[in-house]
């Protein structure tokens, strides 16, 4: 399958996608991530996607696939249209791919990254095809020999991995970046500040370096403890079993 | 034509592009052009470019559009190969087409857009894929009956319209904003230095307040007078006329 050449998704970064988990061929969380990709197609200013018709799409998708009896990830991509000026009654070109979605993964290591996040654009907090930044950040993790990518928003604030959200524990509680840190709005992030209390906080990077635990999320990864920042080991915190425990029918 | 499902160009806007302007079936200050895509796949760690067949290519992108005799835009597109993980070897792939490029337009009107460009990353300085805050802060300008969207780096500092460089003349002498204000490498904004002596410097909004006038460059409109900044007219100045004299061959 292939995508016309003058697609803005591809000229402009110009579009929005959503990597949705399915186990045993049932989707986890769809109204969720049709709810942020239809929120992210108002701030562009895009048509908005018809969850219903997605959902048999991204089915069929997993079906084809041969990962109907396991864990399968869904990215729906959701392209501005064609041409270089987005026409007024702009056609959003549509792809669903269905790929194998990996196991909950081992501790990881974070190295922070030169790249910085940008806390001064609304597209910092969406899932869009502009995704060159996390790319780079990733691709910087890898050649330290690090898992993923601890980046900083561009006021030096703690934001997010490269394709995680992040949290810690400190004085026996939840934090997390606020969304005005650059932070892509994640699902199961915002799953987590439905299920326990959580402090959404700008804070240095010194914080991790005070805290008692550190992890990600994704809706891929699930939750994924963090062995160690910058070399630095972290700990372990009941709090984090906890969460593993409420949370492990969707992740 | 299309493009495959895979490419990371689509699915990450990880790649670069360039575009460069014809005359008379003439590539103008092609080979800078191409130093520029070299050292943006050398930076995104992505294979170099072949000048000699990516001209030929354009030469025939001009020739099939009917252009040869006359202004054509010709857009090199270079997008990161196929697949989620960039492999070891990876083959980008390449898109060239030529449109009918725009004549020298009027001054035009600029506002500040809410959009900030990110100092705080590599990107920032390279024409990439990724080109979503560009289209946004210019979407911003049209919505609020402009041409071109002024905008400032994540650090408060003027940095580039949405699609051109920017230049102000204030004492009698050219300035523009360093590379560092997370400001694309633009061909005609390094010709012009190139040309004239022109200080690069980090400077606030309240700097075009106190110019004498105010110019865009890029490599499609050439030099563009700007006539007005939120609503506050610029004026006009003997320098402007005498650099669009001596690069008018190549604009």
């Amino acid at each position: 399958m292939t995508v016309p050449i003058d697609d803005r998704g591809l000229l402009l970064g110009d579009g929005l996608f959503e990597t949705v988990l399915f186990k045993q061929g049932k989707a986890i969380l769809w109204d969720r991530h049709m709810a942020r990709l239809a929120r992210g197609c108002e701030q562009l200013g895009l048509p908005g996607p018809n969850p219903d018709t997605l959902e048999l799409d991204a089915a069929m998708a997993v079906e084809t696939a041969g990962l109907s009896n396991g864990r399968a990830a869904v990215r729906v991509t959701w392209s501005g249209g064609r041409g270089l000026d987005r026409p007024e009654a702009c056609e959003p070109f549509v792809v669903v791919s269905a790929a194998p979605a990996p196991a909950p993964l081992t501790p990881a290591a974070l190295i922070t990254s030169a790249v910085r996040r940008n806390a001064g654009s609304p597209a910092g907090r969406l899932k869009t095809l502009s995704y060159l930044d996390n790319v780079l950040a990733r691709r910087e993790a890898r050649a330290g020999g690090a898992d993923e990518a601890l980046m900083l928003s561009t006021e030096g604030h703690l934001a997010c991995a490269a394709a995680a959200n992040l949290f810690w524990i400190a004085g026996d509680r939840l934090h997390t970046p606020s969304l005005d840190c650059g932070v892509l709005d994640g699902i199961l992030r915002g799953v987590v500040l439905a299920t326990m209390a959580v402090r959404e906080v700008e804070a240095g990077p010194e914080a991790l370096a005070q805290a008692q635990a550190v992890f990600l999320t994704n809706s891929l990864i699930g939750l994924r403890p963090v062995a160690s920042v910058d070399g630095r080991p972290c700990g372990d915190h009941p709090l984090l079993d906890q969460l593993r425990a409420e949370l492990a029918d969707i992740t």
